[in-house]
């Protein structure tokens, strides 16, 4: 077991890392945050566990091989098998599948060989060369095999949004709204990294004027910002997860962009909910940020009303300050312009509630499941979190900076999603979430 | 590449065995089936891939070892690798990811090997004796690793009883419906294999005497009478699968029971779809029946008026004539009461349009990946897939041979789907899908 002593020291504000780019007060990746993730660079094509710092990704692989990185627990041969391969592997699984005392550890053991007096990886610069790879000459991969993906719809102010536009603005939130984290089944295999160009997808859109609907590229694309959780330690079937348990099995957090072609969706989704509309692509940003990195910026959630049924109940403070921005540059365009800011610490549902609904069936759930937070929209348009809201479905186009008006998405268009967390003198952040939109097939 | 003839070899309805319990006109497991699994016994508790005939199960990785069966094929190292090691997996994935034209091979061996007359295996006691295991002295588990679970609702009796039930008797089927195979992303880690037993669902009921939902044991616990199909090889993220070309993707069939929390399912459902009523499990048959074994029982499918949009058409035969039951046992009782008999071949939409449907938009699928067709119900209240339809929301029970009436499921009863094709002089069944309900969780 770590000691809460040694878990404090890594959130330390005044710690400082020998990687200088670390400490900018602006950078997403201070010696305070470490988030995990899968990186391959030239000059060795495998994929392997990385940790983000600064400017640079700590190979893993390199310094448990050098002897500098124990995983703690002993145990039965297949678990120290893998163990010993953790770092090796192209997904995050395995390392996950150790458990939160594994995940902690290595935390705090980076956080200590990385903080600016340890000499120990600082003054060795054969070790270093290898152990170190810029992130500008690495590649970055989905960090996780992810054998679920559910997505909820826990922001007040989106589903109010949503409900007035295509429901009815006097009742716009339904019943069920306010009495469950209301979520859905999404589709796993469409997850991709960060970077990966998104495809406009084809469908049947209903048009106003034709009776049938007619089949063809997707006029009405649009981004949905949202944050995932990724499931560090899963529940058997016929087990639910006790709210209050919770956040003991999330292994940390991403930033989210459910792309979402709204024509597609709104003559698809009665009765059975979005599919083919949400189907074709949902981008994630590479690092994952660790729970515990989080801590700091534990926030009060939302007052809920009415109160939540016994098993939705949590104590203490469950919602994260977490900065969020949404920025489009169309491809002639040098300049993005930023379409959004919000925060998550707005969102109704916490991801404790999301997860004890989810599983108070008995559905189980597995190391790297993703959860979706939902579009996080705040009070005002300029806080929406998809350009639906925020353009009322197209009817008032966003002025861009550079490269005209938006309603929707157009070809070539490149959306970024990014995220921190401000603390005194550092950042906790996720990178960026980026994806650029190619015509559709013809 | 295999020849047709070959093919049409191993469904020619004379072929008999000398495995004497095939050739049984009513036996699921006849010569002319050969349906893939996963078993282990208790004199060898590892997972392997074996072929259902008769009473018995063929160890397929005894014949590799054997030299009797060969996958066809040369090619690059890691193929090889996970060829020589196919049937020694714990899931059919390795075997049905070597392609369609593996899958036919190794039948087609089997059937010959197989045949009354060949006498390799037949008069060689002692390969027998390792290649040949009782089904009654086998355990059977999930056939496939199931990266994903679609579920579809292509039964027009269905959605027109549902629709009449919850929204509307006079518009009854949405307009969406008759355009497209509607369907959801349903929960994959829930999937069990039929015998596992499933715990009753706790979550939120409405009760209407109420204003605020309530939280315990489900009270209208439901089936649905579904067959799946397995993906036997998938699309790449932005290549959609045309629909003449779908039949080529799908591996085979199993019979698929949605199990359904019909009063959590009303709660939730709005708007993004059925959740938790659903993810608490769906039991699949062991058994994956080939399309080649399904192939002399294609039928045409129902007229679809309006015709629909070009990239849902296909010519030809693209229903199967096949036969369904379920019967319900109560806990008490020593006879199971049949409470459905229908057929899949009343299915609006057929499994080529349901895949051209999925991907249409770019989505990808993967080897294993399950679709539910959706429940299967005929034109009668006796020929429904579901106790909902049957019962009419449970306001006409059942009446059971023994062990009283049924609106919906109770704790102890014992559900069972059977299903098969009944050629001349021979059947293509599908063995059970058996679940038995434990009380909810306190």
């Amino acid at each position: 077991m770590n000691a809460l002593s040694d878990l404090q020291a890594t959130l330390d504000p005044s710690r400082k890392s020998w990687i200088e780019s670390a400490n900018d007060s602006t950078h997403d990746f201070s010696i305070q945050n470490l988030p995990f993730g899968i990186f391959s660079d030239k000059t060795n094509t495998a994929r392997r566990v990385g940790v983000a710092i600064g400017d640079e990704i700590v190979d893993l692989s390199v310094l448990k091989s050098a002897g500098l990185l124990k995983l703690p627990g002993a145990s039965a041969g297949q678990l120290i098998a893998m163990k010993d391969r953790a770092f090796e592997q192209d997904t995050l699984n395995d390392f996950i599948s150790l458990g939160r005392d594994a995940w902690r550890s290595v935390r705090i053991q980076l956080s200590d060989l990385l903080k600016r007096d340890t000499a120990t990886l600082r003054d060795n610069a054969d070790l270093r060369s290898t152990a170190l790879v810029r992130q500008a000459d690495a590649q970055l991969h989905l960090p996780v095999q992810i054998p679920g993906y559910t997505d909820f719809y826990s922001s007040k102010e989106h589903a109010t949004n949503v409900g007035s536009m295509f429901r009815d603005p006097k009742n716009a939130l339904l019943p069920n709204w306010s009495e469950m984290p209301i979520g859905y089944n999404g589709r796993a295999s469409s997850v991709v990294v960060s970077g990966t160009p998104v495809r406009r997808p084809n469908g049947q859109l209903k048009l106003p004027d034709q009776e049938r609907p007619v089949f063809g590229a997707c006029r009405k694309l649009d981004i949905e910002l949202e944050t995932g959780f990724v499931i560090g330690s899963g529940n058997i079937l016929g087990e639910p997860i006790a709210c209050a348990d919770a956040e003991a099995h999330i292994f940390g957090m991403v930033l989210l962009n459910d792309w979402s072609a709204r024509d597609i969706q709104q003559w698809e989704y009665v009765p059975l909910g979005p599919f083919n509309s949400k189907g074709f692509a949902t981008t994630i940003s590479p690092w994952i940020v660790t729970l515990d990195a989080l801590e700091p910026f534990r926030v009060e959630q939302p007052t809920q009303a009415p109160q939540p049924l016994a098993y939705l109940r949590h104590d203490g403070k469950h919602a994260f300050d977490i900065s969020l921005e949404v920025t489009l540059r169309p491809q002639t365009a040098r300049q993005a312009t930023t379409i959004s800011r919000t925060n998550f610490k707005h969102m109704y549902w916490t991801m404790a509630q999301q997860l004890a609904h989810h599983t108070v069936s008995g559905c189980n759930t597995r190391v790297g499941d993703l959860m979706g937070s939902g579009t996080i929209s705040g009070p005002t348009a300029d806080s929406c979190g998809s350009l639906l809201e925020s353009t009322w479905n197209g009817k008032n186009p966003l002025e861009l900076k550079e490269g005209g008006t938006r309603g929707f998405i157009e070809d070539g268009d490149e959306l970024t999603l990014t995220g921190w967390c401000q603390g005194d003198g550092y950042r906790v952040g996720f990178g960026t979430c980026v994806g650029e939109i190619l015509p559709a097939q013809k």
